[in-house]
């Protein structure tokens, strides 16, 4: 049982009972399930509950929007440590809630247990229309556009790397409200880097609106990179993006990236946790909300890959902190 | 993504994709979630990772069967330490993926991470036909009959006992076979209550076969009594178990609790984890597959509770190791 649930109608049983009911628009469901621990995908002193909550929420809701549906319902099993102070949990529910509802979910049942870390798995739902089929990582085609649901790449990343670089503190006060401490940096777009990382904030409906006119869609969760050549897989093409498309991009965190003697070009091209929508469509028809970033290509000599500007990419994206 | 992975027909997309797609008999969706937790709620020397697997699948399984509906669907997130055989993934998969097709489901999708210690949250997901109603813990009546769908309880927590007593060591051989290791015990069912313990293997079919037609049905997880006492709150009841119906249960049981001192009233009143069905029928109308083993009454002065041939029962029930 969580507290500050709220359910939407279409919720017949919610929490309480030993199973949730809910009544889909459609009986073709769409579901999907991911874990953040504490000490492996977050660490407790550079983030809140809220943060971690809403982060943990939107990466599955994420997954139901790339296939091109909206999420309606999350369940969420919470392990903690014994001493785990009760604000805790009531924080990471209000972040959970508070960005399911602004997608249109309700969490409407869940689990709580013990653990020698925090550890919160949500699995969220949603179904897909009967006229509308399921947009896949495979249905990409050589002249398509590739195109990103994001006005900026590379922002969790350079969050991250404040973190792993130990230039950050976060405190939540009593209101739950978090305090951001930074380190030795002048950057003023610092704070900002900080908190998308810890609750990365993309606009994902446009999986479920514009983005079911994609061939291929899905969302960015270990870097543009690892996540293009996994979309370029399972089409059996290769992506070759713009190296002047994602210029702006790198352009907004050079300041950062050189007080932190970082390469801001791997931030935007590895960096992970973005969750944006990664899509691409029929040449033209690159809907509102999506920017080009590249072009799709046949498979080249070596097979489906991802290209900068016609030239193979060093590095190997985005990996958790292991 | 997960090894052993059979998909039923209903399945259009599964494991590979951002998130599964699953074509429901009904719009009307049952789900829950439940997370296994080592040290908490196994302890890894005493079970196997086929047998974790196996109990990881059943008490999800039970929660959608115990609301009248057939699970269908489940998504499996593991998180791991980084040393982690690759043994125990696969035997973990196997264990989840034969119970779930003991039961007809499906596992539709997975996410594998990192953690201290090995959690396994299994999410399972059935259907509810339109006309048919869950079957909720609020429905039982003053005259109906209480009736538990298994021929024995209290294995569990016998089993348990064997664990927490330091009297049990199973450990899997190359095949994934486990071999149970028992230290100064006689009793010759001790190692089938081990095995009850580590995988308990109710027959679920009940809830979403004869169970549709209780008033009021729950499972099985924290002990006849502390699970009888929602059930009653739920209901506006009380329910008065007959000492005589569980008697044999008791029986079966007394050799095993003589040499570790235990109380065997105790593993049948107050053991948890059998995942077996707890259901209220109307008079006359308990099914096969059912027993009796009790009646509700209208609550008494106390409010609802959970009575023995009329008497108040000492003990709590069930908690996990903590």
């Amino acid at each position: 049982m969580l507290p500050h649930l709220q359910l939407g109608a279409e919720i017949e049983v919610g929490p309480g009972d030993d199973a949730a009911v809910v009544r889909l628009p459609s009986p073709r469901l769409v579901v999907t399930t991911d874990t953040l621990v504490e000490g492996h995908d977050f660490l407790g002193h550079a983030t809140t509950a809220r943060w971690i909550g809403r982060k943990a929420a939107v990466q599955n809701l994420a997954d139901v929007a790339a296939m091109g549906a909206a999420p309606l319902a999350l369940v969420v099993a919470i392990s903690a440590p014994a001493d785990t102070p009760a604000a805790v949990f009531e924080e990471l529910t209000i972040g959970l809630t508070a960005r399911a509802e602004a997608d249109g979910a309700s969490i409407v049942g869940g689990d709580l247990g013990r653990a020698g870390q925090l550890t919160i798995t949500v699995t969220a739902m949603g179904s897909l229309p009967l006229d509308q089929e399921p947009v896949r990582r495979s249905g990409a085609l050589p002249g398509d556009v590739v195109a990103i649901g994001a006005p900026r790449l590379g922002r969790s990343a350079a969050g991250l790397a404040l973190v792993l670089g130990e230039r950050a503190l976060v405190r939540a006060g009593e209101d739950g409200r978090p305090t951001i401490m930074l380190r030795s940096i002048q950057d003023s777009s610092a704070a900002d880097l900080l908190r998308w990382h810890d609750a990365p904030d993309p606009d994902l409906s446009l999986g479920w609106t514009v983005g079911r006119s994609a061939r291929a869609m899905m969302d960015l969760s270990d870097g543009l990179v690892r996540d293009g050549r996994r979309l370029a897989a399972a089409s059996h093409v290769t992506l070759d993006l713009d190296r002047a498309a994602l210029a702006p991009d790198v352009e907004q965190l050079t300041g950062l990236a050189a007080e932190l003697g970082a390469d801001p070009w791997s931030w935007v091209l590895h960096g992970g946790e973005e969750h944006a929508m990664l899509a691409c469509f029929a040449p033209g028809a690159v809907p509102d909300g999506f920017r080009p970033v590249g072009q799709v290509l046949a498979p080249t000599a070596h097979g489906p890959e991802v290209l900068l500007d016609g030239a193979p990419i060093e590095g190997a994206g985005f990996d958790h902190f292991g």
